[in-house]
């Protein structure tokens, strides 16, 4: 596959931000070795961020944005404070350039403070070294580079190359919760909807984390769950079912068996279902003509469709008895403003990626619009959120 | 996605024949509705097959086979047989092209007899009927059109989707042997070779075909088998393992338990299993020097490279008592003359497809070269390839 077959949404997303000073595009040219952006020592002539793709050995490809110099002097501004989140909520590694013969300033150092905020990595890379008497040792998150030189841009590569690389601290899907020799009970329905001769992802991937633990998995269709359940020995170590099943499978499964579901093992395994269970909570405040944003990954997927469109609205309705209006997007067109919606409701986001689904539920979090998702919803709406959440000792704190 | 974006390998595949003086050519023009081949009354201006795309509603992408003229007086020769077996390798539908105002001729009637010896579906067009005083009525698998004036070339391009859109008549995977209720234990080792957070092919669609016959899967590593066995209140119906832990399963389930393969389900499912185990007896003829190819589907795939390259001719040396010489070829490399080779050993042939894996199992059985898979091989060297057979009552003719 060349260089510009990886689709942008695979590729590492490298965000440069700075003053408009400090040389940051001349950075840009010297960390990618082309020119990248204008640069000249006229003030600000980048003006729109630049997305440009390179390939970071030994990371691969990425995306490197190239984002509009920020003012000398003053705070950040409200548009401006927007238009970073927004760059930050599809930034891995961030990048501010600074001028090394000068100490931080305001905005930079609100920069640096919406970075940490939103916890992700970042360098902070002092330009202009070549004008310094003695240059010092690189930190932790710092370091000291000339793009005129070329002092230590290929030491500030391998930095970005590595910090970009490491993996968010990933929770453990299931292996946590299981010993050796246990049985795991997984209900997958099936209907037409369910993609022919495979199983889903998150099917596959509960069934390998279980397989590594050592346990066993006893998987059948919610029809045949009672009668599974009655052929066993002795009680599962765990039932996980498919959303869609949840209020069938609660009332067969006994009350002391521990239960949950293959959306809240994926969530909890993104880092998702803390932020997913409180957007569920939002359920109880609508109102008539309250906007509901519902968003879905795939646009072909007729199984979506089907229960975001259809299922998910009458549920809604039932559970709550108001009348809110609901609002679908589909694909890519998933909305920047979302001020006009009371809450979002999104889809698993299986065809998305994480980076993706990551943007969206920031962009959502920055405006305080509570989201959550399909599976987790269905579990609220059924009354059983909580129960669901139990077989986690991890997510205790989420239960009232 | 666009038409051309379809890959060749996933669409059907229409091929055309006939004598020169047939009008061939311009009946494929008259039914891709473009100028695919040049046609000219000069006999015989078509000489190398044409590969063309195309959409054929309501079957979809097609791939249009124009094949060259063959001759108007005598046989076919050895030549031309050749070269015709190999394009209905590839072929799904064939469209014989002959001339109404003549009866078929020799070479005709070979190809007639070719098309039907490997049970191809075909279509007998009969051109020039506008020369006809009257037209007869179409038949199963003939009809009577004309190039020139478009006479029933909207219904043999009907005729031609109906037909090419059949699909042969599928086995079962595994739900004709289970009965509502029962439990299936499947056995799934996880190695390094394993893909990561997934389970391949031949294990989800086993399970959904399980749980589409309403039994359970229970599913399990090799390590934990025993383990697995014990705790069940009862036999499983069936155990079915991964090929590569063939030797230490069948140690540990009790021999009363049926046990096979998800290799063997897949062949019999595709119905390659029969040609597969008759290859596999060539083991045993084997000497010192004979040529075996070992044939892989895919480049990269590091399992199928370790079992093909390293283990396989291992266990095959080990079995045998001999030394062949093991010759290796991956991807699309796969030789059209088989002649050298005493056998031909092919991996499961994940990645290419049916209608590939199909052509490469003709062109080994067209020159009389035994043809056999990873799994049923392994099973052979095992000496436990006819229990595996055990469970399939429909394969009871495979057993010695």
């Amino acid at each position: 596959m060349s260089l510009n077959a990886t689709p942008a949404g695979e590729r590492v997303h490298i965000a440069f931000f700075g003053r408009r000073n400090a040389g940051k595009s001349s950075l840009v040219n010297a960390f990618t070795g082309q020119d990248l952006a204008i640069v000249s020592d006229v003030k600000g002539t980048t003006t729109d961020p630049v997305y440009k793709a390179m390939e970071l050995l030994p990371l691969g490809p990425v995306q490197i944005i190239d984002t509009p110099g920020i003012d000398d002097e003053g705070a950040l501004g409200e548009l401006r404070v927007k238009k970073t989140r927004q760059v930050l909520n599809k930034t891995d590694l961030a990048i501010l350039v600074a001028d090394s013969t000068a100490p931080l300033g305001q905005a930079e150092e609100e920069l640096l403070s919406l970075i940490k905020d939103k916890g992700i990595p970042y360098l902070l890379a002092w330009n202009k070294a070549d004008l310094l008497d003695s240059v010092p040792e690189e930190g932790e998150n710092t370091l000291w580079v000339s793009a005129l030189t070329g002092l230590h841009i290929h030491e500030l590569k391998e930095k970005a190359a590595a910090l970009a690389g490491q993996e968010g601290p990933k929770r453990p899907l299931i292996a946590d919760l299981l010993q050796p020799g246990d049985t795991v009970v997984l209900v997958v329905p099936i209907d037409k909807a369910a993609p022919k001769g495979r199983l889903i992802l998150p099917q596959q991937q509960t069934i390998r984390d279980v397989l590594e633990a050592g346990a066993a998995a006893l998987v059948c269709r919610d029809t045949e769950l009672a009668l599974t359940l009655a052929g066993l020995p002795k009680s599962p170590k765990l039932v996980v079912t498919d959303s869609q099943a949840f209020a069938k499978v609660a009332r067969i499964v006994p009350r002391e068996v521990p239960l949950t579901s293959f959306s809240i093992l994926m969530a909890r395994y993104k880092g998702d279902l803390a932020l997913t269970v409180e957007g569920a909570k939002a359920l109880h405040s609508l109102k008539d003509g309250d906007k509901v944003l519902v968003a879905e990954g795939c646009t072909h997927h007729r199984q979506c469709e089907d229960i975001g469109t259809v299922k998910l609205p009458r549920w809604v309705r039932e559970a709550t008895g108001v009348e809110p209006e609901f609002v679908f997007c589909s694909g890519r067109e998933y909305p920047e403003d979302l001020s006009p919606y009371k809450m979002v409701i999104h889809c698993g986001g299986c065809t998305l990626g994480e980076r993706e689904m990551k943007y969206r539920q920031r962009t959502a979090a920055d405006q305080h619009i509570p989201i959550t998702n399909y599976g987790i919803l269905i579990a609220a709406i059924n009354g059983i959120l909580y129960r669901t959440l139990e077989p986690f000792p991890d997510m205790a704190h989420l239960l009232p």
